[in-house]
């Protein structure tokens, strides 16, 4: 069993490096070896398995055809450039997000292995007058060029599919929180960093109202999923590979109590809220309620209450100051 | 005011030329000169404008901004491959009707004059596990290739939409009858040949039972929702470009039964029933009942009944026995 990530080095991709050398093994089968592709080759590390870190530009098909050659049994396709550089950078996401992925699934046909392929979708791909909550038959109806280009994948993954040219399945996911690292540029960093930064002993800056809503997941939680989404029976896709994950819907006032409960007071007072409209413009139009009927009948999973994703944090992630 | 239509050559891009010749103006503005491209140049036919033929291959991204260097105000993108050779040839389908699309939206941005870009899109973007009737916002779940290239040429027109780089509209055609011309190898070609043949006097066969039902649009009032497509308020389209065209839901039998009482009963009697398992495997899986809420509100037209299609034929079409 080979296993492929693209965007390897990424937060979700070094996750879920790390949870497949835990188990060993994928689909019922030992994992023999492991290759974190990304723009820079990712760092190697100790494993029941071979683990290897390839830079690649995805958007390069013989480059593409080159990290394919070893016939991966399963590919986890991660890499993309995030919502706010692909609306900044209007040909750089057509080439990378629409593209790229493109790449992967011809190189992944071209080898004839029929591999599983799991593709990172996104919610981005709601927007706009759709009806509230979203079901799992709810128009795509993507309100920026992120969304348009995890979309358009979609709809390729699953014909690729049906052509029997590769196993595709694509995961909608939820903003994931609360995600390590640093803050970003992305209009939702807030939704980790007001709950990261005060459990490491820093300020936050909240720049929504205590009552703004989103759907949410836990990355430890996405990266069960992603694990069950090249597990799960072929047979039971039924006729559209893509839909949207479990998550929770939560309001930011309600997420800060959570905390509350399982921390304290002290990172509650961290928070500084300060409304920032900019911020509010692009996230008030973002998408809070979902029917994920599908996902739960496949035995995707979410998190309880978002106490667990605070718990989750504390437990997988957080990096206390030195 | 200059228009282009590629596939100005077949079946729609002609009627569509001459009604625009017949009227001699669009949104307001008189004609001056009309494009039409095809493969093959479409000859030139007198008009009160200018009206050139130019053979041009949509997948060659050079011969496109060549083809787009007049900077048209209108722009109807027309051309495809149809969905049995896009089934049959996947590469050719993918080059044509996705990449082909693509040229003309990133030729139309280059130019920078911001057209209007009506695309027709087709009813085969829906598919699949979806509820009946198909509403505004029912996800678009296509089970061909033809499309899935249809439907992912509809999310990149919203986007080069949204990003201001042109005006879209993209119209999802239902099946057209009664077509004009010969029978091909369409699964579909029996909805015009039944009707189309015994009105000229020869023999056809129809290889579904009469309850068999789908969703039809005359050829005239296509032309029509064509020319309204291009017409319509930018304002009014909102946050989807793409929407169902109107139609009329009929069964097999009942559309015979209209042709009887407009043209008698020599041509039913022309009409053997001979079942088909291979045409009923594919055409018993397309959708019949939809709801184009949003089309009809903004002025776009359907037949009132099937005997318009009748007549419609009878007066526009009709190549009778020399």
């Amino acid at each position: 069993m080979k296993v492929l990530i693209t965007g390897g080095g990424g937060f979700l991709g070094q996750k879920l490096a790390h949870a497949l050398a835990s188990r060993g093994t994928l689909r019922g089968h030992t994992i023999s070896e492991l290759i974190l592709a990304d723009l820079a080759a990712p760092d190697s590390f100790d494993a029941p398995f071979t683990v290897t870190g390839v830079a690649v530009d995805i958007t390069d098909r013989a480059a593409v055809d080159t990290l394919m050659a070893g016939r991966p049994d399963v590919i986890y396709h991660l890499a993309a450039i995030v919502s706010g550089q692909a609306e900044a950078e209007f040909d750089t996401g057509l080439a990378i997000n629409l593209f790229g992925t493109l790449n992967l699934l011809e190189a992944a046909r071209a080898q004839g292995s029929h591999p599983v392929f799991v593709f990172a979708s996104s919610i981005a791909v709601y927007g706009g007058e759709i009806p509230d909550p979203i079901e799992d038959w709810t128009a795509l109806n993507p309100q920026t060029s992120y969304g348009t280009q995890k979309a358009a994948s979609e709809l390729l993954l699953n014909d690729f599919s049906r052509k029997g040219f590769l196993d595709g399945r694509g995961l909608r996911l939820p903003t994931i929180t609360v995600r390590p690292g640093k803050a970003n540029k992305a209009a939702s960093s807030f939704m980790s960093s007001i709950f990261r930064e005060p459990l490491q002993g820093d300020e936050a800056i909240c720049p929504v109202p205590a009552d703004y809503t989103h759907w949410f997941l836990s990355p430890r939680r996405c990266i069960d999923n992603l694990i069950h989404g090249a597990e799960v029976e072929a047979s039971a896709l039924g006729e559209n590979r893509c839909f949207a994950l479990p998550g929770r819907t939560h309001k930011i006032g309600d997420m800060v109590e959570a905390m509350r409960r399982v921390a304290g007071d002290d990172p509650v007072n961290l928070i500084r809220w300060e409304p920032d409209e900019t911020i509010q413009n692009i996230v008030l139009g973002w998408k809070a309620h979902f029917k994920p009927e599908k996902a739960l009948k496949l035995g995707f999973v979410s998190d309880e209450t978002f106490e667990d994703n605070i718990r989750f944090f504390l437990e997988d992630d957080i990096q206390p100051k030195r």
